[in-house]
């Protein structure tokens, strides 16, 4: 299993870039998305909603202490992070683990606690980019790619790839 | 040459995910990024003194057309879309032409016509996430890992990857 642990949310300045780090968690394989930082029940229920109509089991959940979640997980921690290890040294190792995974993410400035909380501290590059994109590139790499074709159970909607235009199926009870 | 077309930008809704979608496409090797959408000279040159600090030669700049921007453009024209065709099976087709490369990436809604006027579609899994994460992993796949471990030049920061903290060697002039 591997959960993501989004750290320090900001509701009014965050909203839309956690709502990113959430469906970017779900479409490259994550189980699911632990929220930290402000409480914020609407964004939950945003993901709730998108699970929904496009299937597969992801969870989201808010949790209040954070270092809780980090040091009461059992598996391997991972905080993606600029300053880190480089993803293409480390990955190998990391697969090579078969514990549950959480992978830890900040908004903002992450807390110096984190990178001494983490086994790992990885770094996708060192140069500034965005949670969205480490995470994503960061579960590529782990799942080699198979991630993107995996099937989402009990979906509502579905799309067909295509050329042109949008095919959306819709199976909804 | 490879250039990314950032639609629809909305200076409100969009300020923080149009900065991630151009530092992603920065620091995952384009050489620059054409901001379409609602003019924000604030975004553009926040980019540019990233790129100053950070290091490379990465452009940014605002176009109020965007079918000028992509009709205009010689090479390949790529539209990044959940309804497209599926990455892994036109990647190697893609890899083949030696064209400069315009990638498309929406914000909201993203007119019909852009489907018709790119020569792929393209969809980084067909699940909903992110136009961060879809440019980011499109790239990857691009130059195979390698854009993460080229230099930028001229950069007054550097990281050096470590396992535990920050290091930063800054250089300024």
């Amino acid at each position: 299993m591997i959960y993501v642990l989004r750290m320090g949310h900001r509701i009014k300045r965050d909203e839309r870039l956690t709502t990113h780090v959430c469906l970017a968690a779900r479409a490259f394989g994550a189980d699911g998305v632990i929220l930290s930082g402000e409480r914020d029940e609407k964004l939950l229920e945003g993901i709730r909603k998108v699970s929904e109509k496009w299937g597969g089991n992801f969870a989201v959940r808010y949790e209040e202490d954070w270092k809780k979640v980090i040091k009461g997980f059992e598996g391997d921690r991972i905080h993606l992070t600029m300053y880190g290890e480089r993803l293409d040294r480390v990955i190998s190792a990391v697969k090579k683990s078969r514990k549950d995974k959480l992978i830890v993410v900040g908004a903002g400035k992450v807390p110096r606690d984190v990178y001494n909380l983490v086994g790992w501290n990885v770094s996708v590059g060192n140069q500034p980019h965005s949670e969205v994109s480490a995470l994503a590139v960061f579960l590529h790499e782990w799942f080699g790619g198979k991630e993107l074709l995996r099937g989402f159970k009990g979906a509502w909607l579905r799309i067909t790839p295509c050329k042109r235009g949008k095919s959306v199926v819709s199976c909804r009870k």
